[in-house]
């Protein structure tokens, strides 16, 4: 009932896209109808829907990321990565989709995303799959 | 099970309160227990929960969205709108609201909304009432 | 099925950790395998995930969270305290976490989190655990 996947990041920051493995899991389920809940046990890290199609959408997006939560001199966590815990809380660490008909109800341009945002690191998320 | 509703939004970046609709699509449900997730299959929107009351809380809210996630000189997606997209991860695409009783479990001073950030545009979102 | 929690909260700005309430309500509603969602009906707080170890992060957090949304001199809501819906917006007022085997699934270094952003004030916040 939930699948557990495990990823390797390679930069600082940045977005993998992650749709795949949440559909198959959706297939795998044989849930028509319901919810499924993508979840990053993390706090350095977070899971997002934005665009799929163009990749300088989430290129961008890991530069607004690095430009609006900086690393501050009054930070006092001694890891040096509170900026990447508040891009953690501000990004969130779930997302819920819809499921109908056995599919993701995602818009054309979504795709589902982990945000690595203090890379690189061996990461792992989780997705469950709810019939209702 | 799902309802799905279309909007035309008439600002760049603006707050539309749909909490009505949510509210009869719990009711149409004849779900009394369970969860209401709204959904927004957008990439450039997002789906908030925020004061019902005063109008200028969500004129201000549109305000800090402006000077928080600007456009920025070194953005590359050739549509210029990745401010948009970030204002839409920041703010997320969905929410879940708990329901008992047959109704949405909401504070007295909040309000659910569709919330454009690269308007106008025809805009869809989606409910789905789930028993539990 | 649902349980209401009040805090006092003594900052105007501060990180509460309420995981022990939410793995107490999930042992009590003796749901093995589901969710359990998270909700705060307050408008100027929100519910986040984020280290549960070290205080330091929270606390750098909270002061992210000054620096990043400010009040702002164009705020045009008379109580003042517009930053705090904002703050409260890009937080989020829930979370989802998945149950499994009657018990959170968080990852070892995360906390559930009620994030006063306009306190001191007393506040509520609702658990509810479903079955899936």
């Amino acid at each position: 009932m939930i699948k557990t996947v495990h990823i390797k990041t390679k930069e600082q920051t940045a977005f993998y896209n992650i749709t795949s493995y949440v559909r198959q899991a959706v297939i795998e389920s044989g849930v028509n109808e319901g919810i499924a809940v993508v979840f990053c046990p993390h706090t350095t890290a977070g899971i997002t829907i934005n665009e799929n199609a163009d990749p300088d959408v989430v290129c961008d997006l890991s530069l607004a990321l690095n430009k609006t939560f900086p690393d501050r001199p009054q930070f006092r966590h001694a890891e040096g990565n509170s900026h990447a815990h508040m891009k953690s809380t501000c990004i969130g660490c779930s997302e819920t989709v819809i499921v109908s008909d056995n599919r993701l109800l995602l818009g054309t341009w979504q795709g589902i995303y982990f945000v690595e945002c203090d890379g690189p690191r061996d990461r792992t998320f989780y997705i469950k799959v709810m019939r209702g």
